[in-house]
């Protein structure tokens, strides 16, 4: 019988402690240098057992801050009014955004048909990733009407919060007309943003927002990871 | 090089075929026979290639009938009432339901907890799949309070509908209060009943089902083959 490596049983062991809620979820574990000199081994040996817990996905590095109990999946209400930054916040979280593209080009034909306009016409894309407690939460890709909305590529450019930027051109309020959701594995380049394995498993979400007088001011395509959300419709309470 | 196998040729060619529409979604394939004959190969040779085609979700055989091109996924709104015939049906589908389990046990602390029971009270369990068109949608399975519902389990046993065993119980209506929604890997067990690979898309939701009173008389945790679906929250139109 081949005895367990060392970095095996470090994280078997730790595990279990998560499991037991002796570290609770989002709670800091001790650093590199206090679990090499509690087990016993060199942080190397530790650095692999972390890993194998990341990959397991019971744990998730947060840079320069330490290492952190997988959180209970944020609750994500999907409401008549849908705001990211407020969903996460609510929920105790501090949400993040990073931009990864905002450009200006073409509709494509089902662009076109959300947002109501011909086949062809300007479109601002705005990508991302949203983060919760500094751990990606989804990977979004909103694409809006540029002729409808002057000045919006620039306001997004400055400031990384849709509801401001569309505030900053007339739109003083938006609401979630639909939402379309689907589940699909992660590519390689999705599971990267997102800090996943390839094949990880993705809530997709192709919502449309319009203002108040109805017309589309959005069409969003959102991949959450999965496991990491709990998207909730109560009709009652939106 | 080496050349591509013939079965991977045809294939190939069938999936292309398939792109450009020239076999629209749900349209039947020709025959096994018919196929060797239009490639020149035997039997096995076409089998081998639509079952690649299957495995890539490309196309899915039903008993009996043939091999059909996947369709385009079915809508399923998530609205006041949540109703999977009426669904199915109204996107021109046939649907159909397959038991799995039907028994009554003790309530779990969820269960009790969503349907205000004491953790331990009885519940019936009444498990199955969901298929539209002879092709699985998802599995469910469903836990209602036994006590509260006197019969259901009966009415259960005689019809696969939850809609008419809760009528027959005396909840001539019920209605969605709420549903939470994330996404997982399908495990062998979910894969083999849904005709998918280990490891494919679920979109997971858990769902609650009151009376018109307010009171729950059902919580559901249903497993959605991902890319087989689209549920829709639309509040406007529910």
């Amino acid at each position: 019988m081949t005895p367990n490596p060392l970095w095996k049983t470090i994280a078997e062991t730790l595990a279990a402690e998560i499991a037991r809620g002796l570290y609770a979820p989002r709670a800091k574990l001790p650093t590199e240098a206090q679990l090499a000199r509690r087990f016993g081994v060199n942080r190397h040996t530790v650095r692999r057992a972390l890993a194998d817990l990341a990959q397991q996905g019971l744990v998730h590095a947060r840079r320069g801050a330490g290492v952190f109990v997988q959180s209970t999946p944020t609750e994500y209400p999907l409401g008549r009014r849908v705001r990211f930054h407020q969903a996460v916040t609510a929920s105790g979280r501090t949400p993040d955004r990073r931009r990864l593209r905002l450009e200006t080009r073409p509709a494509s034909a089902p662009e076109a048909a959300a947002l109501d306009l011909e086949t062809g016409a300007p479109v601002v894309v705005y990508g991302g990733v949203s983060l919760s407690d500094g751990q990606p939460l989804a990977l979004f890709e909103s694409v809006f009407p540029a002729e409808r909305l002057p000045g919006l590529a620039a306001a997004l450019e400055e400031d990384s919060s849709v509801t401001r930027a569309l505030a900053s051109c007339g739109v003083d309020d938006y609401l979630r007309a639909e939402t379309r959701l689907s589940a699909h594995l992660a590519d390689a380049v999705q599971a990267r943003h997102l800090q996943l394995r390839p094949g990880a498993p993705l809530l997709r979400s192709i919502a449309l927002n319009t203002d108040l007088g109805g017309q589309p001011v959005e069409r969003g395509v959102t991949w959450f990871a999965g496991e990491r959300v709990s998207l909730v419709v109560a009709p009652g309470t939106q």
